[in-house]
């Protein structure tokens, strides 16, 4: 259809983006019709007034140091310092789930493009002995809970399960969920939807052509979770099926405990309308962001925003001042959420970040640049904080809880399929001793608890064996989420038991996969 | 030499150890010379003595758990918890040194095997941009403390460097140090001694045959220390020279401040005759030992001796109750020192390691067993905390004084060459910025103090920027321990400044050494 005929180039030429149409005439009929209609739904004043707002920002943007404080005592709970309280909370928790009264909501836009992949990034099989994806590993967490919660209050309940995916991801993540049977979930507790996407700008407002016929458009960061909230009808579905709490997190933790019932009770318990998790920071140059207040807001700042002299200080007990790392991990009460999807989110700015895209230049030749030269706008799930009433902390083990997969397995990447892997491995050997299970190596001998690689044969010659070792790897060992959540359950099975790694326990009984190297 | 007339055969029938002589008739004259020597300055009713003692130990091994408590608060100094009281600390160290009264020890009887070299460890070179050796580094932290200690205490000092190396690193150590002229350190305050040598034995007893001519030996452990400064003569030449502290160190510590004037300051105003320098270990089942009491007594736990439920025992502060890391640092007066090689060495147990030794057997055959068949025996440095009457434990920051160098680069592996060469110029970024320096990239913009690798033009999908990245690489920058100690004096060279990395900082001034990718 001729842009000029559907007054798509009149809304262009008065948001000053006609260059979009630039190559127009070079077009196929084809590309026309694409083109077309992935400008047809753009409102271009709306976008223009993101970047001048996101503008504003930016340019604004200054050290939080002297503003900031870090999380009083009285919002943080802790499962190290408050351990009389974890059960309290944990069954409050579970009254909630109980009561049908809990969703989890997953953020999972994010391509495995880092990890070397093309397909969402739950769909990555980390080479666990299952071979189960974080999807699969997530949806049988939500089908154990709603077992424990049906089982300790003796009513039938649901935990619905939203997914925000991208447009680019969207239908191989319908399509997997679909094919491996919602891992015997109800399809119908299922709800996926989509992620808004926004095109990339130069410095001067101009939206960037990716080639002649597309935009360069990306996901509008995880913070657009907001506005698809209310596009698409999810308060609404909420609101019909009562749900009051809901969990936020990212799909690439995988030791990540959906619809915690501890963090839930904790919450509900505190009456807050918005929570989040936190691992301990103890190395000051760690680069995750911290949970803090910033005049007298809650936010997160990002270890970027920071001097190195505040990311150093230490409170009394030597602990660093700004400790609460971010893990992604979210508490809202449903009203909080959507105070937030009609007031808030509108008022939030986009953060601007800076990228080298690829581009067509006005000669209609391709350009790789070698610097960045034009942003991306996204917001971010934890900009909202600062409209809490009632925000409270909850702060967890990193080695229990924390393990994100980002990068392919290399020399010297961090949160790697091999670290995710052992993270898995390390908790469910710790939760098999705990439980009061023994492993033997090949010898009848026990394995210490602590365990070091098998190669002792070698000589070490500067007998410095108490220093940490390079080869400390996990015992081989892997628990269904089918047959724990979080520990719970094991005694009956591996009680006063030895085991020869690779241990596996699922729902058909406890196997030992490695005699006579099976 | 025939072992008959030399009595030598006679001594061994006595200890039982005949087969050594085994294959004696098939050995040419110069083979039967060297197992001579070889055997002939060896006690083997003392070898036999030990191997009976220790098999007492290692048979009544039991997890020491419930024996077991926390270091208390008031031997505790910390460098997190005790500010007010470091500058103190410093002070009475560097007036120690100044008077010549404190040495240095350093364990270097490693050799690189883990490394996949076959120098001794000490002559590694990690791929700083100097390309120092851990030898160099810290020969020139030694000069450069003498230096702080003349200065300012206007009197001429000397820090004497004691280097124990095994029988099989000594000679190409003191060529190392030889040819490089000591680094500027006088060639007379440099002391090398040996470890001694141990055979490894089967488990009847019966002394490993490497070969026909050859007894398999191997060095008696980092705690064959003790019997080596008494054979050699070392504690005479302490004497003689009036050292009246002693900072033992291992050498592959790439962070290590050798004779740490707050560390040695801190026991001398805590009236100590031995410390041990400790981190905070964080994680249940990270593989290190940790400084406790055991029956009242001070010691080393190490991790392969804990159970789970102990390794996890948290305090009411939320930290693990036994987190006090080992890192082979430790402090001794002269006295304690004199005490221990006189009268508690002997006492001492040996540790014994299972391994698998290659050997010949009685048939004559070179066997390359795949599971353990004998044992080495070991002291343990640390096995001496136990008869001190004033103990004390300083805490330091992990990310400030801990990065050991053990393994090859490869992509499972923990300290490597990469992380040790990273660990160090972190720290040094640090001091650069704590002193008032800036660092600034390619276009001009600094660069924020917590590092995130500059792959920026990259989309990330998922927006979870606030996450820990994989390539949150350090700055580049080094800066020699001729300018600084421990970050002391940086101002005048920094404070205002801006740097494009790599930057380095040595006797010759300030350089930026990647300008035009120079």
């Amino acid at each position: 259809m001729d842009p000029n005929a559907s007054g798509l180039a009149k809304r262009l030429a008065e948001a000053g983006q006609s260059h979009l149409l630039q190559f127009w005439k070079e077009l196929s009929p084809e590309q026309q019709s694409d083109l077309t209609l992935d400008m047809q739904g753009m409102d271009f004043q709306e976008i223009n007034g993101f970047f001048e707002k996101a503008g504003e920002t930016s340019s604004g943007v200054s050290k939080q140091d002297a503003r900031m404080e870090p999380v009083p005592r009285d919002v943080l709970g802790s499962v190290t310092r408050d351990r009389d309280s974890l059960k309290d909370w944990e069954e409050a928790g579970l009254h909630c789930i109980s009561h049908s009264k809990v969703a989890a909501l997953l953020l999972a836009g994010g391509q495995g493009t880092r990890l070397g992949v093309s397909y969402p990034k739950g769909m990555y099989d980390v080479g666990l002995p299952s071979h189960k994806t974080l999807f699969q590993i997530q949806a049988e967490r939500i089908l154990k809970l709603q077992q424990l919660a049906e089982q300790k209050h003796k009513i039938k309940c649901c935990l619905p399960w939203y997914i925000m995916t991208s447009g680019r991801t969207m239908e191989s993540t319908k399509d997997y969920f679909s094919r491996h049977n919602y891992f015997g979930l109800d399809k119908n507790n299922i709800i996926f939807f989509q992620q808004g996407m926004l095109p990339a700008m130069d410095y001067k407002g101009k939206i960037i052509l990716e080639n002649k016929g597309k935009l360069c458009m990306a996901p509008d960061g995880n913070g657009g979770l907001y506005r698809a909230l209310g596009t698409q009808g999810i308060m609404e579905d909420m609101e019909r099926r009562g749900v009051e709490f809901i969990h936020v997190y990212c799909v690439d933790n995988i030791l990540v405990k959906v619809a915690d019932p501890s963090f839930v009770g904790f919450c509900v318990k505190k009456g807050a309308d918005c929570g989040a998790k936190v691992v301990e920071k103890t190395n000051p140059t760690e680069a995750v962001g911290v949970v803090c207040k910033v005049d007298g807001l809650y936010r997160v700042v990002e270890y970027s925003e920071i001097t190195l002299a505040t990311a150093e200080k230490r409170s009394a007990d030597g602990r660093l001042m700004f400790n609460a790392a971010n893990v992604a991990n979210h508490f809202f009460s449903f009203s909080f959420l959507r105070d937030v999807v009609r007031k808030y989110e509108p008022e939030l700015q986009h953060h601007v970040a800076q990228k080298k895209i690829p581009h067509v230049n006005p000669e209609g030749q391709q350009i790789t640049p070698d610097k960045p030269n034009g942003i991306k706008m996204e917001k971010f799930v934890f900009d909202i904080f600062q409209f809490a009433k009632t925000f409270v902390v909850y702060e967890v083990l990193r080695e229990d809880e924390f393990a994100p997969l980002k990068n392919a397995d290399s020399q010297d990447a961090k949160d790697t399929p091999t670290t995710a892997r052992h993270a898995l491995m390390s908790l469910h050997h710790r939760w098999v001793l705990n439980a009061g299970g023994h492993f033997i190596d090949e010898n009848g001998r026990h394995v210490p608890a602590i365990p070091r690689d098998g190669a002792a044969g070698r000589f070490t010659d500067d007998g410095n064996r108490n220093l940490k070792d390079g080869t400390d790897l996990p015992i081989k060992c892997e628990i269904s989420p089918l047959v724990s959540y979080g520990g719970e359950g094991l005694e009956e099975l591996v009680k006063g038991r030895e085991f020869h790694p690779t241990l596996t326990i699922d729902g058909n009984g406890v196997h030992e996969l490695v005699k006579n190297g099976v």
